[in-house]
């Protein structure tokens, strides 16, 4: 069975009662499992994320955007976080034996769904983008909700589903597909922040690093050692092993050792067993070899 | 919820109805899933491969031993294999939640059970064995049936459950609790058989080597090339990555290099995520923080 994740974020972070009632939602619906949920009162900001089949998870995500519609003015939401849209963005993501087709057709789906429905204008991002323009997130939401009236008025900012204009109250969504992100840490026997800072422009995507990697060096002064600070956004293009790699021979060319790695947060199995299969040389090994798979 | 793998070893490889009425007595069981099952002409011999939680498992077990008992007399069984009893080994492996303790326990239970229900003589082994003498199974099964019943007149040798003679019929069974083997081997580039097999002599325990490593030495004729051919019997402390690390050592004392490794059949999860951890330093991970796992 095909399971995809969901990660709705929305723009509260501050009215618990609304938050709640939204995971209430969510919970109420058969066949999705909302698997966390967190508020960031400084963002004005609240991540769900759930898991379930396609079907399930239109219904999820229908019921969390009539919610938040009906407690929602991002006229009147403030916040550190960049938003356009009481539903900010709705990403879709391939888990257990899901394809990214399913999650770009299931995104287009609930796009069109959530347009019809709520009147709520959607662009399609990442990999259901319909043009290169919209594959970034950052730059649909370039200039967020205030601005996004006047953006939606010039050319190619028409959204893929709904009104040419912002919903009064709701403004704009981003729906769309993408890889599990996985954050990803190296911790380096070292205190020079120089040495931290070089390797990461040297991985990292945007200086002419690896394609899915973005990195930045940190100093972690209570532990007097730095920190090359990642996330990394194909871990099946751009694999943890062949950062993890890099980054030892990057750090070599200072004389600077490794101390230890970390992964925070969730990651797929499948980016540890590639890593197992790279390290111990695997010929031929295949998932469905792994003694747990066969219990499901 | 605690998962249990149970591998039981029956005495006929050669009657398919037997087998067959075997397997439908396993699947007829509530809570227990057959995974495998394989026969062997030559071994005249098969083995069951099930999983499910004790009580389910002990069910399964006592289901299995009545066909086997009724359809198998030992008097009569020629092979290649091994064997002292028409049900001859039953492994208890813990997998998913399930501690090895648990298994000791269920595997002392469905001794007990089996005794008193089937008058069978039962002697536990590995991590169940109530002696040093006996956690080897090949140490229980030296003389095999034809000389079960002098070697249980000697001192020593009498059964932890049942009748001090073996049963006319049915012989005697081993059961027991141990941990999953993993069937490993390294491919080595070249043809030098006595390089795989100075190799496969340092790195097994009977010469020296790491405690839970059974190995030897084999030619690939058809691909020019040697193999280091493994089980390993405890991936947790003796585990994969260390092996690996140790052979690829050795060879290099040769002059030589590994071309690729191999898992044969099943791994568990684990086995594999501890070789992630290892090459990437990483620290304070945990399984929870595997997505696939939240999902369960």
């Amino acid at each position: 069975m095909a399971i995809i994740e969901c990660i709705p974020n929305v723009s509260e972070g501050r009215r618990p009662e609304v938050v709640e009632a939204i995971a209430a939602a969510i919970r109420a619906v058969p066949g999705v499992r909302l698997l966390d949920y967190s508020s960031d009162a400084a963002h004005n900001r609240s991540v769900f994320t759930m898991a379930g089949d396609a079907a399930a998870l239109e219904a999820a995500v229908l019921a969390l955007y009539e919610r938040a519609i009906a407690a929602i003015d991002v006229r009147s939401h403030t916040g550190e976080h960049p938003r356009m849209g009481a539903v900010d963005v709705v990403p879709f993501v391939p888990i257990e034996a899901a394809t990214m087709e399913t999650c770009v057709t299931l995104a287009t789906d609930v796009a069109r769904e959530v347009a019809g429905r709520f009147g709520v204008p959607v662009f399609l991002y990442e990999e259901a983008a319909t043009s290169p323009a919209r594959r970034n997130l950052e730059d649909i939401r370039r200039g967020e909700f205030e601005g996004l009236a006047a953006k939606m008025a010039t050319a190619g900012w028409a959204p893929d589903f709904g009104p040419a204009q912002p919903h009064l109250s709701a403004g704009a969504s981003a729906i769309g597909a993408r890889m599990p992100l996985i954050a990803y840490n190296i911790n380096l026997a070292t205190d020079r922040l120089d040495v931290a800072r070089k390797i990461a422009a040297a991985i990292r995507a945007s200086s002419g690093g690896f394609r899915y990697v973005k990195a930045a060096g940190f100093a972690l002064k209570g532990r007097g050692i730095v920190q090359v600070s990642m996330n990394l956004t194909n871990y099946e293009k751009t694999p943890i092993f062949r950062v993890f790699e890099t980054v030892k021979r990057e750090a070599e060319r200072y004389g600077v050792s490794i101390l230890e790695s970390e992964i925070v947060g969730l990651v797929p199995a499948a980016a540890l067993h590639a890593a197992a299969e790279y390290y111990l040389q695997l010929a031929g090994f295949k998932s469905d070899q792994i003694l747990e798979n066969k219990l499901k």
